[in-house]
């Protein structure tokens, strides 16, 4: 069958199954995640077998060592996900919660309802856990889910979406409750991105991918993981804590969305903090890139131009600017920030407050590290990902980003006059 | 200047605009839109001046009754529109509520807090007071809005937005708080649609609208409107009930988006209800189109087939096909319905529920009329329209359907172990 045709049969599957999950039990969906970590663990020869395929696909076109071991799946990480499915079982279950019930016109009595979505689609790239996280998350929520995975994750992602499709079914699951499309070519990707069955997309990937969303979906979609985050040293900034702060945002992970990409600097903290703090930097193996006053107080950082400041490095590479004030470190945010993790380190109120209150990004710090913001560091258990879109969800997504809402109305033969 | 250009200028003034509207005080966006009531009081004669001028063109294109009408703009209609604004100046501010403040690792505060969206942009069709109404909706919940309407309301449009635009920002508001783009081809609108500037944009108006919308939009948007609303006449409704219900649902006003489209009914109410409702509505005007067992029992009612099961009449116009049970209802809903509005007429608990919770739409009534579906019914005051997709908002949209959310961060030097 053409790999279209196919597509389409699996929206309309995953519709049908999206009906039977919206009023499925929650004991009934607990009990099929667990099913599904069971079969993980009775699966993970034959998935470490197909992901060893994989790799050796992977090595012979020469992969970078990052990807292939972002790529790599171990006994250990089969375990994870398996874990991690458990731990979804444990969430409360969003769906069905009444968020308020009042009465309106003539007595009527208007609530309501946390639902599923309904079907949800997720492409997404090389490491092939997603596949279970995933689906896990949309389970719980009463959402159908059609996974579209890399081509370098092409075996193991079929292995390990097979076996929770199956543990899935056996536990009375919907068939389509968990589906993977197999066809790897941009092509279906693009048609993904245009499945009218589905209710929403979410891609996780890197800049190539989001814009082609941006141009070629025609579902709604929530785009998740731009991080161009900044920190910004106020005048008045204990330098020892900003120190541990800037350090940790950078070096404690620098190639994920939430780690510090520009340093902010306020002039009058500047000579007593860019110094220390960038040959700190430099020492743990930090590139860093500066302006002419930071040049200026610290010779070895490269020249810093346009393209510093509005570059997600997802990298040990820093960009250092010295700034007059709040004003031009918020506006400087404003401009060139992506609206994803965003921190000032102060002592004073006003500016913490003027800070909080004025940073328009999903989440925004007073003396802590951007690196925080992450779904089971908020409390939302695991995370699908962290939306930087301002509509339906922003931040770290969870169960309860999920789903939609439904109003029901009780009547007693009301009309309207 | 070209109009790309101005639309870009445009796009960067609302985004200039909407930084400062989201710390504005509440006092001031409510003294702003307040003033432009007045503005709207005194500036009538010339408002309805350009009215003219649209609907002296309007009558020379050989445009309908029904779409003069809602072209039309009177003395009483200006004052409506600034009744509207007042109102909405009255509506507690959703800006700054904290929906929830919790402690998290290492002695980290995070806290949820509503923020305006940003940029909105709306594109809507003939009625001239959506002008007003979408400007002070947008300016109470903290948002710069571009607005586009139809060319044929352009001279009104142009004034009332003028005098909007003049009335905020003389009340301190800034500049690009309220903008209309004033060229009406339908370029301008596609260019709307990709205008990165915007947080999301609402498109108001019929099908090809939002079909252009879902091809061609390179921003977050939320769809509106589209309304194929069921009524399910169960076994054992109560018949007076149901007829009441049926003919409110219908001939209220038909041609509005929660208006009922295809009544249905169980095959063993039929022999009783079908006939004398059927009787009911074709006295009221309704055209009559039913399947065969409705045929039996009512013959002047001309054949119905998928194109009417499908069809947003918006008019006088009744699909009524009779279903074997209540799981055929559901399933008819579910294959035509558009998740707009939703009845049952049941004297059933199980019943009920089980549409309740079974059936996938915005609004789903127990004994109740679908065109209570409506902002100002659900205690929302003045609506932007009704949202038929899942993502952000679903149902009426008040100004709380027009924020988003950002977490803040209190901490004390906290960096990720």
């Amino acid at each position: 069958m053409d790999w279209r045709e196919e597509l389409k049969e699996m929206g309309e599957r995953a519709r049908c199954a999206a009906r039977a999950l919206a009023t499925m039990r929650t004991e009934a969906k607990d009990a099929a995640l667990r099913a599904m970590a069971v079969g993980l663990r009775e699966s993970a020869s034959s998935i470490l077998a197909e992901n060893e395929q994989d790799l050796t696909d992977a090595r012979a076109s020469g992969m970078d060592e990052a990807t292939l071991d972002r790529l790599t799946l171990t006994p250990q990480r089969v375990e994870a996900m398996a874990v991690g499915l458990e731990e979804i079982a444990a969430f409360r279950d969003p769906v069905g919660e009444v968020m308020g019930m009042w009465s309106a016109e003539q007595g009527l009595r208007i609530g309501r309802v946390r639902v599923p979505l309904g079907v949800v689609g997720i492409i997404y790239e090389a490491r092939p856990n997603v596949t279970a996280d995933a689906a896990g998350l949309c389970l719980k929520s009463g959402n159908a889910v059609i996974l579209r995975g890399g081509k370098e994750a092409a075996c193991s992602n079929r292995a390990i979406a097979g076996v929770l499709s199956r543990a899935a079914e056996g536990a009375g699951m919907p068939e389509g409750t968990v589906q993977l499309i197999e066809a790897t070519d941009r092509e279906a990707s693009v048609a993904l991105m245009q499945l009218e069955a589905l209710d929403v997309l979410i891609p996780r990937g890197g800049k190539a991918l989001k814009q082609a969303v941006a141009a070629q979906a025609r579902v709604p979609y929530i785009m998740t993981g731009a991080g161009n985050c900044h920190v910004f040293v106020d005048e008045t900034a204990k330098l020892d804590m900003a120190l541990d702060i800037v350090v940790n945002a950078k070096c404690q992970r620098s190639a994920v969305c939430n780690a510090m990409e520009t340093l902010l600097v306020h002039k009058k903290a500047a000579p007593a903090f860019v110094p220390a703090a960038l040959a700190e930097l430099a020492k743990r193996g930090v590139e860093l890139r500066g302006d002419d006053a930071v040049r200026a107080l610290f010779p070895e950082a490269l020249p810093a131009g346009t393209a510093d400041w509005e570059t997600e490095f997802h990298g040990m590479v820093l960009a250092v600017r010295v700034v007059e004030d709040l004003k031009e470190a918020m506006d400087h945010i404003a401009r060139w920030g992506t609206g994803h993790s965003e921190a000032i380190v102060t002592e004073s109120y006003a500016n913490a407050q003027a800070f909080l209150a004025g940073v328009d990004a999903a989440a925004v710090y007073v003396n802590a590290s951007t690196r925080f913001t992450d779904g089971s560091v908020f409390g939302f258990g695991a995370e699908m990902g962290i939306s930087t879109q301002k509509l339906h969800a922003r931040g770290p997504m969870g169960v309860e980003q999920l789903t939609s809402t439904k109003f029901i109305v009780y009547g007693a033969g009301q009309i309207r006059r």
